[in-house]
């Protein structure tokens, strides 16, 4: 299934994926899911958000065991966060076949629309239509860089707009949601003994975006004196540092990766530097504290550069706890030969599966990524593990169907 | 001459002007500059390189006194900047009109081609390229921002790029240029006594503009651990604030107030963080000193955080001395009553007299600005002192040119 998977969006200068929801590419990928799905005897279904649902039985009956992931990429993204999940979905189905298992209970393989946000701005777009996360009219409103409504944009690609809402009888139906994912860190490469292939997801951590306005005087560059500039580069640069300092004494995580800077000239002292923060901690009170932190001392700063601070929140996820007696379950199934159960990994990346999780049991597998990277074109799982991924994905699917 | 010129490339919402070289706004102020000259009886040229002389008296004699500045702007950049030494020179002819001074020396007044670099990012072109200080082939290949280059924007402007070139003639005829110009800074309007109304240039510091590029790796911002990450925002925040405090030690100046990064991200640790680095130090081997210790200590901070660097210089200008004879004959005819000369002041901005310093004696008079601020809409000059400036210029021509 790589094969062909491989070529779609990809950016021939970088390697990168740029798979944009509701893009012609987006398209293409939707069409090789509803191939792929048919070729195994599936009925594919689109859902009124946009998600596709290839399905093994009948749902009606309920009790549905549903897999899968999305198909859609951040810019310059890897090739496997997203589709990893899609495709060892199918190949865990066929595993399944060849095993002869008999499952009693419907299958589901899912690729839910807009997973990454990349395009619209607001990550996990069909997942929280469907559980009613988020107000339809807001979503249809959401714009791209070029202008364009996610209402349009789903138009043209000829799904409706007007259909978007809460799906529950749909997700009333599933018994639980079990979502692989290549690992976005290296926590499973680097535990002792070589590492482990696979691993179970604990929790995600509350996360959030604040965009910090530092505000000063613009002014040229080669004529005025230090004491007199009002420099907004100077607190921006100080609450870099000092970000990644409280979140290291935190055990948190945070950074700046967006910048934008007016006038942005060589030879101009900035008027204004909006830097965005991106911040993920254990729990939300140590989330709250770590920005609070960060803000306090930005504004110190602020005052000694004689610039002003504004803090706007652009998102906030609350932090979520997957299903215990699901997770204990599929770590036992995955244990190894000697008996240890999986590794537990938390993780501070939203998630399809994390959306869900506030509707009904779900679950998250990951396969070991060698370089850690995520997001970028060094992302990596081997041929080894990502079969080691079907092989267990297919473990717990037989154990939450024929059981 | 100001209510006509007001409206010119004002940006409605920040009041700020926009006036880039070889723009519609641009050939607006330069019909402005033809017909504001031929009402005073002058004649109007404009030279190889685009510059536009306004002539009184045959210049083919020789001997002539240049006055004027440029019309052009910065983005968002103040009323005063360039347009106060071309209303001053025009103004400073109808004041030694009205004083019924005989000059025995042509007058010229001057409005300099593309002296801001605000749309094809090198200053003072016209003047550089009358010089021999910059390659017409390599001005001819300068793009903006759209990729337009600067010949083909010529061209649409009507003027024939194939004849940039050196102008040795027209200069050689000049015997001096002084250039009026607005205050960068607020050194006369902090001297005692109230400040000066009027002060002389003595020199322009050596300055110069470095790329700083800091290579990381993108990484997901949510799930790299923080000891994973290479991340070059840390180095630039350090560098930032390093550069402040190495200028400052060193008498220097020195900022960042461009950035660029990818890929640019929220939730994306970059792979690239590039700034921009102006630094201007009152003499050469400070300005190389101050370079080289603020690289030391990027590089040393890059090490730390597992990032690289490079850096690239943009652009270099050497200082100016201006000519001494000059300097001192126009401070001592801008004597106030108590007979003290006029205030000297050095400056970190480059001028087109900086680079005509190179061919022929040049000077400059700064006109006092209260709020100190330099290419942005606060940039100011009271109407007092704007008819000081006028009178001192007057009193330098008519010293030139008449005695």
């Amino acid at each position: 299934m790589w094969k062909d998977l491989a070529p779609l969006g990809r950016d021939p200068d970088t390697s990168g994926y740029r798979r944009h929801a509701w893009t012609p590419v987006d398209l293409e990928l939707r069409a090789w899911f509803t191939d792929r799905a048919r070729e195994r005897g599936l009925t594919v279904e689109t859902d009124r958000n946009g998600n596709q649902w290839a399905l093994l039985g009948d749902p009606a009956t309920g009790g549905v065991v549903a897999t899968g992931s999305h198909l859609d990429s951040v810019p310059d993204g890897g090739a496997f966060d997203g589709p990893l999940g899609v495709v060892s979905a199918l190949a865990a189905l066929d595993e399944l076949h060849r095993r002869g298992a008999r499952p009693h209970r419907p299958l589901a393989v899912v690729n839910f629309a807009d997973e990454e946000g990349a395009r619209f701005g607001l990550a996990c777009v069909g997942s929280r239509l469907a559980v009613g996360a988020l107000d339809p009219e807001r979503a249809r409103r959401l714009r791209d860089a070029e202008g364009t409504t996610l209402a349009s944009a789903m138009e043209r690609a000829g799904h409706d707009p007007g259909a978007l809402g809460p799906d529950p009888d749909r997700l009333g139906r599933l018994a639980a949601f079990v979502e692989l994912h290549v690992e976005q860190g290296r926590v499973l490469a680097a535990l002792p003994d070589g590492g482990r292939a696979v691993g179970v997801g604990s929790a995600v951590w509350p996360h959030g975006r604040w965009r910090l306005d530092f505000r000063g005087e613009a002014n040229h560059a080669g004529t005025t004196r230090l004491e007199d500039r009002r420099d907004p580069m100077l607190t921006y640069a100080n609450t870099v540092l000092a970000a990644r300092k409280k979140a290291r004494l935190a055990g948190a995580l945070a950074g700046f990766g967006r910048v934008r800077v007016e006038p942005n000239a060589v030879n101009a002292v900035p008027s204004l530097v909006s830097g965005w923060l991106d911040a993920r901690a254990p729990d939300h009170a140590c989330l709250d504290g770590l920005v609070a932190d960060i803000g306090r001392a930005a504004a110190e700063r602020a005052r000694r550069d004689g610039t002003s601070l504004e803090i706007h929140r652009e998102s906030f996820t609350e932090g979520v706890d997957f299903d215990h007696a699901l997770r204990d379950r599929l770590a036992a199934v995955l244990a190894d030969p000697e008996g240890r159960p999986a590794p537990l990994l938390p993780t501070g990346a939203g998630h399809d599966a994390g959306i869900l999780a506030a509707a009904l049991p779900t679950a998250m597998l990951y396969v070991r990524n060698p370089t850690g990277v995520s997001h970028a074109p060094a992302e990596h799982a081997d041929a080894e593990d990502r079969a080691a991924g079907v092989t267990a994905l297919a473990d717990v699917l037989e154990e939450l169907s024929c059981r």
